[in-house]
């Protein structure tokens, strides 16, 4: 397997030895070899390293220990740039709508993704903040992402301070379908959780936050449903600023 | 840089020869390496070699020669099986929103580059099928796929029958932003373009298209406003369908 796929881990504690220019454009290259629809590079990727912009980054990210890397690096979806360039060649453009939003967030991803393999090639280690979705609106003013451009995911970089091992995964087939969508029965289900129901982690996390199981951890802790639908009805109201939702 | 990055390219016709059940397990793994939200790896991969089912996926995919691949991998956004392991354990799920479509989406597109890559270094070819989007709702229908799962993209993967070049990319300021976003002058748009809007290959394709400019085949020939605005409001309806938009 790759080494980068297989050795891929999140570090949360960097150093403050900052990133060489030279190095982060490396990255930034592979970043932008990943598919593109229509070979558009429907993204912008902003490098944050400023201590005044990056504290405030770091909010919006609920100071998650990983947010305070020396260099934060955020994605976002851009279609502004698309426009501009149809503009200016008397082309009449209509992308921001939401088939487009998608398409650009696909970009984006792809290239965070060759992002992060290309860091860890280098000796970086890095950490996808999901938070990004839930605080977009306070990125976009931070940042002055003008309409048009949204942020769909953060990726904070730096030389590791920690060294940590790699995390679980599910067994494939309880990802993986033959043919067609095989949905999931209560048997199976049980089966494939088996593992991580039953881990060391698992049983510290449960006691740490007084529920009974690790599903629990998520609806009653981590993931309620009041921070879901108020996130969702949030960010699907940032689409509607920037343009992507009428 | 990692080779599978820099030497990626899309690939486009492919020979008969089918993908070993081993080796494809090896790219399947590499893609369940990638970053999840909360490790729930909110996907699910389905792997299509059956004719009859790939014809019918393959005209939801507008028969663009891709394809045609011998293995059709559409990759979905997935918190039923998240929510049926919530259910099982007297927690109470409330995932089929907004922003659980958005992280679901994120760990999708994470593990479909993982899985590019790795199948690359394998000596398979691949191409993204961005028509996903635009025909979800019949590939829901073909693959049986239920509530609380999306198609998000599609990978088709075989061994190659044909050698292609690496396709061109603008220069790395035009998608990289220093500590804030930096809007785009129209000096800046013409500078940047540039180089693509003179290539020998635009020349073609715009001459093929009968158009002024590269831009113009974008906007009045490949993704018009009609399409645009038609796929959107079908992709949003799709989401409504399958539970992620209230």
């Amino acid at each position: 397997m790759i080494k980068e796929i297989q050795n891929h881990r999140s570090i949360r504690r960097f150093s403050d030895k900052p990133i060489e220019q030279g190095l982060l454009d490396e990255v930034l290259l592979a970043a932008t070899r990943a598919s593109t629809v229509g070979t558009m590079q429907l993204y912008s990727i902003i490098v944050t390293t400023d201590d005044v912009l990056r504290n405030r980054l770091c909010a919006c990210h609920f100071n998650q220990p990983a947010s305070k890397a020396p260099t934060i690096v955020t994605f976002c979806a851009d279609v502004n740039r698309f426009h501009k360039w149809c503009q200016a060649n008397n082309a009449d453009p209509d992308y921001e709508n939401f088939v487009w939003y998608s398409n650009a967030a696909i970009d984006t991803l792809l290239a965070s993704q060759n992002f992060v393999l290309q860091a860890q090639a280098l000796g970086l280690g890095i950490c996808y903040l999901g938070t990004t979705l839930y605080n977009a609106d306070k990125i976009i003013e931070i940042l002055a992402i003008p309409k048009g451009v949204v942020p769909i995911t953060t990726v904070a970089v730096g030389y590791p301070d920690e060294e940590v091992g790699l995390t679980y995964r599910l067994p494939l087939e309880a990802v993986v379908h033959n043919q067609k969508y095989c949905d999931y029965s209560n048997a199976a289900i049980s089966r494939l959780y088996q593992e991580i129901d039953n881990s060391d982690l698992t049983k510290k996390l449960v006691e740490v936050n007084g529920v009974a199981n690790l599903a629990q951890v998520f609806t009653q802790k981590r993931y309620t449903s009041k921070d879901n639908n108020e996130f969702s009805e949030k960010y699907l109201q940032v689409l509607k600023h920037q343009g992507f939702i009428k």
